[in-house]
């Protein structure tokens, strides 16, 4: 028997739940998964943090401190080379105000890295999407495994799929963007998809 | 006599010119120095290298070959730690297509770095203006010398002298931004006065 038997997932979005919960079972565990709908004056966590991981553990603290189950919380971004690695832990408000107002933040922040990019050649094009998940225990036990997905971005948005930067990030080894893929095709290969199976793992190892 | 009696300064504003003739007349030298002004078929160069010292080299490299004499050119910008040293290079084009619909591109630059540092405190503000100029001779021979000013980014713009970023930055030791500084409180401790200097320096060194 697992010493972990109940996860809080930080998260609003009622995907990610089931998401979760379809990782841990394949990873043999038996464990159940909570959004964050049955605690709805859990705090909102601001991803003030210079790292994912900074942010990843900032969010489960405060869901573990408030629950008093074990929590778990992610933070992804993309990694530009050309950018320094930015937009990093700013990958969601990347542009700003001029998201906010464009009522699409999500196209605002992937044209304007478009722009920033614009005189930049293929060869110099490498990103890389990452993912934090820290696991937190009311014992005050830390874990945080992260998932990278290395490639590079193309200079016109293609597919539909998926959600932020996808349109113009194409994994090494691949010629479709993630957001030309399935999501069971990303799942399998995504930053994301890494570090949630890294986590399952950790907490079959606690068991 | 010095080695060197005529630079051309690549550059189409008209202020930069008396501004280097100060600086070379300060440090004794007798260099006559003109801007791009008689030369209308100067090729314009897209600064397309990911650091200053290389968008400085190509752009003097390319007045020097079209020219046939020694020439001077610089690029500056202001890298912040926070974004991992951007927008570096890209300063004056940070924000894209959304500086270029605004009209007022510099703002718009100055209100992205904003948006982008406004979950940053006080201590994680610091940021540099770098300057690199290169002086290129028509025998191939090549000097770059890099004027840096360290400072850090309020969140209230303040004062109307300068431009780009200068109404956010502090420098170290100073209460006020380089925009609320005169002219020539700035060139004395600015980036592109300390780059200048050296490369007055420098000429004087080849004579």
């Amino acid at each position: 028997m697992s010493r972990i038997d109940t996860l809080v997932l930080a998260t609003r979005n009622p995907k990610k739940v089931p998401e979760l919960r379809a990782i841990l079972a394949d990873a043999g565990l038996d464990v159940e998964v909570r959004g964050l709908d049955g605690y709805p004056d859990a705090p909102e966590v601001a991803e003030t943090e210079p790292t994912f991981t900074g942010n990843a553990l900032l969010k489960a603290r405060a869901i573990t401190a408030h629950t008093g189950l074990p929590a778990v919380a992610d933070d992804s971004g993309l990694r530009v080379d050309e950018l320094n690695g930015m937009p990093g832990v700013l990958s969601a408000r990347w542009s700003g105000r001029f998201g906010t107002e464009s009522g699409d933040r999500d196209s605002a922040n992937l044209v304007l890295v478009l722009d920033q990019l614009a005189d930049t050649p293929p060869q110099r094009r490498g990103a890389e999407f990452v993912c934090a998940a820290a696991l937190v225990l009311p014992t005050g036990e830390e874990h945080v495994v992260e998932g990278v997905l290395r490639g590079s971005l193309i200079a016109e948005p293609r597919g539909a799929n998926g959600f932020g930067y996808d349109p113009i990030f194409v994994p090494e080894g691949e010629t479709r963007t993630t957001a030309e893929m399935t999501p069971e095709e990303k799942n399998a290969v995504s930053h994301r998809g890494t570090a949630f199976r890294a986590l399952a793992r950790k907490v079959r190892d606690l068991g």
